[in-house]
């Protein structure tokens, strides 16, 4: 690991590292944010943000004005990028913004050239949180939370692995990405033509055949403004499917607010209370 | 006036517009922010947030984390842009970040080819308040505030239009830009070689030559480990100066924080809170 820089910020420390990740195969970068603490020995939970199409670990950390929050609640939080990067990485070939870099959409791919590359379900899930708890003082009590893109990631992995994580909230998520443009090109480029593949890393899709072993705790909020929420989003799809299931989803649609991080900014201190109730448990 | 975008954040409302402007002979952008209010009728008070080289309207919006604060205290904001902008508007030559497009120093340029555009004084003092006061629901009670090259704009502004404003505040400003590069630099290209005219646009200069009419309330926060403390910003000149005419200036050093909006967002709601004491008494 190889710090590129660090910022104090409201008494605690922004730091962005470099390091080799042998998920992605390539050099990936992160962000952490450690709060004030009085304590130098307890063991801090943490949050992971996953990022929304075209993000860094960069984003979250200068626009959501998230720190005043974890200070108060004692929660670090880290910020990877949302796609593999450098020179031998593959794009899509006509670099669009949806897919190929910084629209890695956390999942493993399967199909060339992306496969060589294009692994971050395994970099969020295993490598990350093993090099996160490995080098800083940080516990295994884990949230997950993300936007768009990585609210799709935020949902998916937190459903998935619901054993390793407390809590689950996105904002103005991807919730069925098989039935919406973004995820149909980005499932068809990285995971080919197989369906049952993709249903892996559908939100909706995992509640509906019952690949859910714990029922997290799941916060979600939207802007009602927001141009991408009836072609992409679809938050009605995952609403319907936890209603069939019997999973009781906190959903709040917030009139006026659009996919920005103008609206992220606005709810991010509900988002970290909500973590914190199961984090600080 | 052309809205550009606008965005609901926090309940309120942020918006950038263009315009024509006259000082500037050019196209400008800036951004306001209208905080939630429960009134219709009342006018609002307003904080000018100049910013500092290269930034544009948006950093400040984006960064700060001051719409919560902003909203507390019914205070609306306006962040115009750091000089003027377009094909016809000369730039450095060399093309730096730190003379001519994002980087006017507000002030008014007296030298080809700069002259033509470079008229952010006047922009900010007469201009600019005048077009926010006729098309939003915003009073003439002012407080000015800015970050580095806009610290020096509002300590200068304010210090020499006293009686337009109710309170300064900065972050890491330029004190003394007649004895630092960035001043030098700018003010030679914009005003020559007269230094008569450098001490117009000089904030210890106009404390030491006692060219202020009225003593308004000063606070300043700079980053105790920011790399530009003391070859550009010089707080102990200014410090100086306003301790030889007996001015009160409220300054403080913050350890290990530096240049950034992460500092300025760790404390702007120090700054809101200041300037709140005055546009709302």
């Amino acid at each position: 690991m190889e710090l590129i820089s660090e910022n104090k910020v409201f008494g605690g420390l922004h730091q962005r590292f470099k390091h080799q990740s042998a998920a992605n195969n390539c050099e990936m970068t992160f962000a952490i944010f450690l709060p004030k603490t009085d304590s130098k020995n307890n063991k801090l939970p943490v949050l992971y943000w996953l990022s929304g199409l075209t993000c860094t670990d960069e984003n979250f950390m200068q626009k959501a004005g998230v720190f005043k929050y974890a200070n108060e609640h004692g929660i670090a939080i880290v910020a990877p990028d949302t796609s593999p990067r450098g020179e031998d990485v593959a794009d899509d070939e006509n670099g669009s913004y949806d897919f190929g870099l910084g629209a890695g959409f956390y999942l493993n791919a399967t199909q060339a050239p992306f496969a060589a590359h294009y692994k971050m379900y395994d970099y969020i899930t295993v490598e990350l949180p093993k090099l996160i708890e490995s080098n800083f003082p940080i516990s295994d009590k884990k949230a997950i939370s993300g936007h768009s893109m990585g609210g799709h990631g935020a949902l998916t992995i937190g459903l998935k692995n619901s054993h390793q994580y407390v809590s689950i909230s996105a904002f103005a998520p991807i919730t069925n990405p098989m039935d919406c443009p973004w995820g149909v090109k980005a499932f068809t480029g990285y995971l080919g033509e197989d369906e049952s593949l993709w249903a892996q890393y559908d939100a909706t899709k995992l509640m509906l055949e019952h690949k859910i072993e714990r029922k997290l705790p799941i916060k979600i909020d939207q802007g009602g403004d927001d141009t991408f929420l009836t072609e992409q989003l679809k938050p009605e799809a995952l609403l319907n499917a936890a209603k069939a299931i019997g999973y009781d989803v906190d959903y709040q649609l917030h009139d006026g607010y659009d996919h920005s991080y103008f609206f992220i900014s606005s709810f991010i201190e509900q988002h970290i209370e909500f973590h914190a109730q199961y984090l600080n448990a």
